[in-house]
């Protein structure tokens, strides 16, 4: 009997209609028409209006209102009340401008779609009565904004998705209908920005062949709300103008960027502004002519001041002459604090290196009080597995934005250093370099779905935790699309169906989503290890890489520093004294060793490899241990996917299946690569009880992937 | 200080001097010279009393004595005793032969180096002193004979250490110092004879040239008591002789036979016969010219009759026409018996297939009661994992031994079946497909020494268990050199040490050594499945394979009939009713699926996917479950073997350590590969509690081990 019932949920059950991803969580199936009735039209209301009469499916008709009361305008023109009436029969959406009215439709719809909507708790009672509504939103950022490093010529650097979703040689003439869809996704979930190019930027993205293809975009994009914005290459006068120099000091300079700017808002009025990578990783910027990052800055903030334009100016520098690459973004940006004009805005990566799958914050964020930061979150899985590996970020981002910088005593987390709610700053953003490409699914992995949603969803309100994030998305993304609240036609098997479906979405959420990033530190870089990645392409381990004549600080001994002595980064006042960078108390915490918290431990220090650990165990043991579960993580989030067969469409389940046994591989290359380089020094048995390493040393150091880093290797590391 | 023992243990333990693996089992030391006695002189007891000489250690002299005692005459001239004096102060080894004399001696040197004469039953007591002996021993198989499938190009077919240890461009006139290396081996552990080349043998072995060769060897082996045969092309009349034809009726056949045949014994007077495969496999043989195979055996036993030489005829025929394989050898020979000379010996493989990891005994081991006939076991692991797996094969050679054919009711096993006892022939004899190359350590995986060493020793007494052979085994190959029961220099430390080693050899022997036949039975195939190899070099699954135009009875299909009604070869009176072939009440109990063992079920039974098993779960299930088994398995022997650094030198130690490696990806292949491949037809979900597939069944499909039939895959299935 239990065979049978199996054999039919395969082949009758819920899981019968083929889904290729490409709806992402927005798995809306249209039905009888709403009531929905709104006083007003325009391009964006038009939206609202439509999607509601589409989707809408919770019976009470809908009414949208564009009102400037004072509880609206306190809300701002993105934020959004949803009530039920008091006589039960009415749902109204209102905001004090366009813009929140559709993303209160959105939000409307999210609860639908995960089935938040109906007065019950049980999640599977599809008939039960809709619950009384009173949700008031605003965005806890004013610009939330993702990052596309896509180049000109279609590739995407550190994208795994395919290639760019701007087909730049077919703008202006022909407009992919994925433009649109981009940014109503993006609308859904509040992302209300975009840069469209990489930060490693071309100068003819300003020309005006390109100029005239970003309008396109901006003119799509518009009624979502969604402002695009470019990044400039700083040296344009010279390569694009023909000037002689680019120096930001400089009249001419000066007057070319004026009249390029005046061209882009003739095209587009609502352009953002520009987001600049300078004097770092080789691109050009102010330093080249003796001008500091501020004089830089503000000389394109000046420009752009006229049009309400912004400058993004990022603060990822850093020099092989240093002896420290953490400290470096601080050391050159923390003396400039106050000398930016007021429509500039530091970026800041979460952490001091580069995106590492666990990192410190990064201390610019306590230092700079006088002037607008940023966080800049990575999406894309630079060193997270690209898009093989299953890794849910939220954890990750949560972990930097409720940290506390001590800037202002305690609770100054830098959710609060952003927000604009510690320092007044008008001018609040946050970043997510995006993982998206022309895949069908968008994202390739199609849990990476999850980080884009995520981003768009901590961005609107940082309170948020990652599981209400991961449930929302989980139940969006798999639950029937049929299975709404007011559907009719269940019968009493796929009721008990829906109830084993969302007992395994719990599961799912607690058990794999929320452990995914942890899971991947452990297999990857535990304790505080960072940067051991294989050269160039940062897929696969490399703790042994040794590239003769390379910059120093980018081998992975210059940031893991195992000899016989032990292991790990003497950042501590012994050391390289980065942890003077933190305000106090955290400085002295970070800087002991006793009291430095053991997920960092080598980040900050150079540990013995006998260092006693608070489980007991030596450094070594530790580490060892934390491979191992690393490994046996992966194994389990199979285990718990493995079931959803039952439930969902075949085609994302053997996706999910197949990346999760790339993942499961990878994790034991990893493990066996760091433990086994790492032995060399430790001279230490790897615990007895735990699971052996499966591949040599040798093999596995003379192994390369042959791939560059706009490309995920299909079958992972090996075939 | 734990750390601190392990550094010491690594660096200075009982595992600091390297080896080879070249001394096998017989890594003895030279200390002062012992007090042996003997009052004959021959180039055997030579051997013997050197061996005594420079190796024993007991302290008490040892006198050796041929004598024809009634007692000792009834031993055989292989047989001895060994006892220790009334006065407790000398031991003497008798025999009615000079070879029993020096299996005596090797005897006494293995209880020593096997720490099995002390009084103490604590072996890790070396102080302690001689226990009082009184062994008296004799074989139970008149010939213990090796069979190398060594080309004379020196490739070995099936061989997976290295190439031929026989340099026959060097011969006669170049002598290895292995030569004599290998007969004092062979004399070790008993084994008596040997069959120098191929069983698909080229006539060129009976040319003047090659018996020229082949005198020098049997020269250098004679004093060890190991008698030369050959394997024999019966087209050599034809193909070396240029006679017309080969057909053993021919008078100038038959002449030309016993020209050669007196040729060989003028070089090798003790010459012990002709090892034939004919008519098998494309072989030439009499049934090419309308005999049968007694015809062409007797041909041949006539001519050798002379000179007390014997053929050992093998029965492994089969062909492409008769509906069932398994059945074929039974067919061909039963009819056949009683028309055999007395000097001709038929040699059955274990089973009726072809030595696979697990097949039922061969039914003609019941069948021939006039003719005498002889196991055929394979040494090499053809068939389960090359020399890079570890398989202990003492069980699955005693589960055949042990086998009960009921021929003459209950009780009537192989062994007494084969053993004279069971029909008084005279003749008896048992055959091992040796796995030795030219590898330094004979056998390629360091391990496989352990299957040459229990071939030898379960032909002498069958009745040995397999736990007692590997435990001499594993003494003898890992307990410290040094360390016999007189010696004197250990101290506290090592003391403790060895008692640690002599546990870790103890779970060795009973968690790793027992059980790694049905672990690899387990992840390759579990409950009877047979013959699912990959093509060619039968390294690897592929359930799929299908070669366009091949035989039927070589594809993997032809044995395991999946579809989507169940799985397994219907073997039983419903189908190709092999099961008739073996006696009641045997017959019976494989011919019912319900009492058929569970272990040969897929071999006698096509079952029904949803079959109940005796542990409740469903035939699927159950397979899910052994090849999950077998794969956890191989993760416990390396467990197992992890602690053994501390033990044995790191050449060893890495050797075997590398090996396992290779095999625990190669057991997540197989797992994968089945699964996934027979749940095609099963159509239900690996059960979800079990570790889930890593790999994809397309990929596995699509990938071809590029390897000979002569060559182990150095990283095994992939790199």
């Amino acid at each position: 009997m239990r065979i049978i019932s199996i054999l039919l949920a395969l082949f009758f059950g819920l899981s019968s209609h083929a889904e290729d991803g490409s709806a992402l969580w927005l798995r809306y199936v249209t039905g009888t028409k709403a009531e929905i009735s709104c006083r007003k039209q325009s391009p964006t209301l038009n939206i609202a209006v439509s999607e509601l009469q589409k989707y809408w499916k919770g019976g009470l008709p809908v009414d949208l209102e564009v009102n400037a009361t004072k509880e609206l305008r306190a809300l701002g023109n993105e934020g959004y009340t949803i009530r039920t009436s008091a006589d039960g029969k009415q749902i109204t959406i209102a905001s004090s401008g366009e813009q929140g009215v559709l993303y209160g439709v959105y939000h409307l719809l999210r609860l639908q779609a995960a089935e938040q909507l109906s007065e019950s708790n049980s999640d599977s009672t599809p008939n039960s009565k809709l619950k009384v509504l009173n949700i008031s939103e605003k965005p806890d950022y004013r610009i939330r904004i993702l990052n596309h490093w896509d180049n000109l010529d279609g590739t995407i650097e550190r994208g795994y998705a395919g290639h760019s979703l701007w087909k730049w040689e077919e703008l202006p003439a022909v407009v992919s209908p994925r433009y649109e869809a981009y940014a109503r996704a993006n609308a859904s979930i509040g992302i209300n920005a975009t840069v469209l190019n990489n930060v490693n930027a071309s100068p003819k993205i300003l020309s005006d062949e390109y100029l005239q293809k970003v309008k396109v975009l901006a003119d799509i994009f518009r009624p979502y709300g969604l402002k695009v914005y470019l990044s400039i290459n700083f040296s344009s006068p010279a390569a694009l103008g023909g000037l002689p120099t680019s120096d930001p000091l400089n009249k001419e300079v000066i007057a070319w960027w004026k009249k390029k700017t005046k061209e882009i808002y003739s095209l587009i009025p609502d352009f953002g502004g520009f987001l600049v990578k300078a004097n770092s990783e080789g691109q050009p910027g102010p330093c080249d002519y003796g001008r500091t990052h501020a004089e830089g800055a503000n000389m394109l903030a000046d420009v752009l001041k006229t049009y309400r334009g912004i400058v993004m100016w990022r603060a990822f520098v850093y020099s092989p002459t240093d002896s420290d690459r953490a400290k470096q973004a601080y050391l050159e940006f923390e003396p400039l604090d106050g000398k930016f004009r007021d429509n500039v805005i530091v970026q800041i990566k979460n952490g001091p290196i580069d995106f590492q799958p666990r990192e410190p914050f990064s201390p610019l964020f306590g230092a700079m009080k006088k002037t607008p930061v940023m966080p800049e979150f990575q999406i894309t899985q630079e060193y997270l597995g690209f898009s093989n590996h299953l890794a849910f970020l939220a954890p990750m981002w949560k972990e930097c934005l409720d940290s506390d910088t001590y800037v202002q005593g305690a609770g100054s987390t830098i959710a609060r250093v952003t927000d604009g709610s510690l320092f007044a700053h008008p001018l609040t953003a946050i970043a997510g370099v995006t993982n998206i490409g022309d895949d069908i699914n968008w994202c390739g992995h199609p849990f990476a779905q999850a980080n884009w949603y995520a981003f768009g969803r901590l961005a609107w309100k940082h309170s948020l935790s990652s599981e209400e994030i991961g449930e929302e998305w989980l139940k969006q993304t798999f639950l029937p699309i049929a299975g709404q609240p007011s559907h009719n036609s269940v019968n009493e098997t796929s009721q008990k169906e829906r109830q084993q479906l969302h007992s395994q979405l719990s599961l799912l959420n607690s058990q794999l989503l929320q452990e995914s990033r942890e899971a991947v530190v452990d297999y990857m870089m535990p304790l505080g290890l960072h940067h051991i990645f294989a050269w160039g392409h940062h897929y696969g381990p490399e703790p042994w890489c040794d590239i003769p004549g390379a910059r120093p600080d980018w081998m992975p001994s210059y940031y893991h520093r195992a000899d016989d002595g032990g292991i790990g980064f003497d950042r501590s006042s012994k050391g390289s004294n980065a942890t003077a960078q933190y305000h106090s108390p955290l400085c002295e915490q970070l800087d002991d060793v006793n009291t430095c918290p053991e997920k960092l431990l080598l980040w900050f220090h150079h540990v013995p490899w006998n260092h006693q650990m608070k489980s007991g165990r030596t450094l070594w043991a530790e580490l060892c241990y934390a491979y191992d579960r690393g490994v046996q993580e992966i194994r389990n989030f199979q285990k718990l996917w493995a079931p959803m067969e039952k439930y969902i469409d075949p085609e994302r389940f053997r996706d999910v299946q197949h990346r999760l046994k790339i993942q499961a591989r990878d994790a034991v290359w990893w493990k066996d690569a760091c433990l086994l380089y790492f032995q060399q020094f430790s001279k230490q048995p790897i615990p007895y009880e735990l699971e052996r390493p499966v591949h040599e040393l040798k093999d596995m150091m003379e192994y390369k992937l042959n791939i560059t880093n706009f490309e995920c290797p299909p079958y992972g590391i090996i075939k």
